[in-house]
């Protein structure tokens, strides 16, 4: 299978390095971008001398060449789309796949952006093309929520999908129970350790775990909705004094996100939960519970960021497309 | 998609149910034997009739026709194995899977036996024969842990599995922990509530659990090993003075299983855990942590028993060969 890679990040180079160190995978890399350049090959780029170049000059390939270039050569059977993207926007991931999904090539992303933003377009051009669009790698890191959706719980009826969606707000909140850091001291040792950014609105107003949940909603219930419908809290707000009241009765915070299209609820928000609830999790993982009909509650719990986490998810749904398709051939 | 049906105690009823329940899944029951009748009738049965005649007479069908009869008869394009079976010789389960995977037909068993005791040669009697044998629900109840080894974590190498496998001794060791209960005293409330049978031996002795730790040593690497590979100890030696101890360092104590193939680790004992590990968990639940090089380690936890919940299995089982097999006709 020929796998075009469009980012070289930090997901699109841990993806790089996992193709380069699992050459028994058997995918061929046909063709790289980055945002200066790119480089195509029909017969197949050796991903370690890509990683090499970008490294020695901050390009990947032919100064020129574009995104856009890799995906009117054509030269691919799935587009692993990886670029730098606005989470709100999507763009210019949501262009990159709708202009592969319209040429009939499978995509994979890690872009929660265009997903969020305009899953069932997305979905339906999919759907017309014949060909897989697979994102797990957009929530829960390395945890496989969706394939335990859409595979391994398949047949069940859902009910609920309630999840730690941020590793940035799952530490800070640990921080501050377990060391009554205040919220701004919990931030900044976060920010220390690289688990926040620089920014960390997006992370610690909520916005980054909705548009996850937005996600999960579309995926598991085709819901249609988006981040606008998301009721939002974030942890800026959240006291010391908040997580002592919870401790003294045996119950710590965390920020949730549920949905649960038959309460019309879809919400992210610092929860109330007794120490020995699932989804209590410690430091940056990430868990998430689903509630079924017939498998009752199941819950997942993994990494939730990582380059190397994100290009297992990617590479699980590399082999998913693989699978599906290619025994049909 | 024909789907026959041997075995009509708790696990068999519940998946009549929930295919009477379920008809939008679109499998067609085409033949169901109990121990001493069976009915095939390739053009369809309703499975809420099958229930009704097993509640109101004992049987199925027609006395005189067996299992082997409905195998022969070839009327089905998967064989669902439920038939109460020794969990040691696999047999009489082993005999209906041997005999159907040898007709060409896709098998779907929740029988730990066959699986452990001979899980190579059934794999290559699937392999020569073009077809699936597929066992989500031999492990884990409703948790979709071989989906996740398989399919989800597709791409990963796997260092390690770890897990809670046994409900019952999970059940007693929480009781234990929680109300300083004796072993014998929450070994018979767990009776009391059906949570252990009157011969709790194979659960509380760890052989249960060292039977589903086998079937994911071979699922995952394919090491060939048996019950006798496995070092087991029980929980019936426990006594409260060992978990006040654990308790004394913030600690717990649960029966885990471990297969680390690197360090020719293949144990089921009791083990001391802090209280936050993610395999320390409440009541009848079941967890496994799956160690991997690329997702790092991946929990998942649920309900490890149910008639329901095996039914949930048992149907991810039917719809992936489905989604396999039949998209390529």
């Amino acid at each position: 299978m020929r796998v075009a890679v469009l980012g070289l990040g930090a997901v699109g180079k841990g993806l790089l390095r996992m193709l380069a160190a699992k050459p028994e995978l058997g995918f061929v890399l046909t063709a790289a971008a980055d945002s200066s350049s790119a480089r195509i090959d029909p017969e197949g780029l050796d991903p370690a001398g890509i990683l090499d170049t970008k490294c020695a000059t901050g390009r990947c390939g032919v100064s020129g060449l574009t995104a856009a270039d890799v995906i009117a050569s054509g030269a691919f059977d799935v587009l692993v789309e990886l670029t730098p993207t606005n989470a709100l926007t999507g763009e210019p991931a949501l262009t990159h796949i709708r202009s592969a999904l319209n040429q009939g090539k499978h995509v994979v992303t890690s872009n929660k952006g265009p997903i969020a933003a305009d899953y069932a377009g997305l979905a339906a051009l999919a759907e017309d093309a014949g060909v897989a669009l697979r994102y797990e790698a957009t929530v829960g890191g390395a945890i496989p929520v969706i394939h335990a959706i859409r595979d391994g719980l398949a047949g069940n009826r859902f009910s609920s999908i309630t999840g730690v969606l941020n590793g940035t707000c799952n530490y800070i909140l640990t921080r501050m129970d377990d060391e009554g850091l205040t919220y701004e001291q919990a931030l900044a040792e976060a920010r220390e350790l690289g688990y926040a950014e620089a920014d960390p609105t997006y992370d610690v107003r909520g916005i980054d775990a909705a548009i996850k949940l937005v996600i999960l909603a579309n995926t598991c219930w085709n819901l249609g909705v988006t981040l606008d419908d998301v009721a939002i809290t974030g942890i800026d707000g959240l006291t010391v004094d908040a997580l002592r009241l919870a401790a003294d009765q045996d119950c710590t915070i965390r920020l949730i996100g549920e949905v649960a299209p038959a309460e019309n609820l879809l919400r992210v928000a610092p929860r109330v939960l007794p120490r020995n609830h699932p989804l209590v999790i410690e430091g940056t993982l990430n868990a998430v519970m689903l509630s079924t009909d017939m498998a009752g509650e199941v819950t997942l719990m993994g990494k939730g960021a990582g380059s190397v986490e994100t290009a297992s998810a990617i590479i699980g749904d590399l082999i998913a497309i693989r699978d599906r398709y290619a025994e049909c051939e």
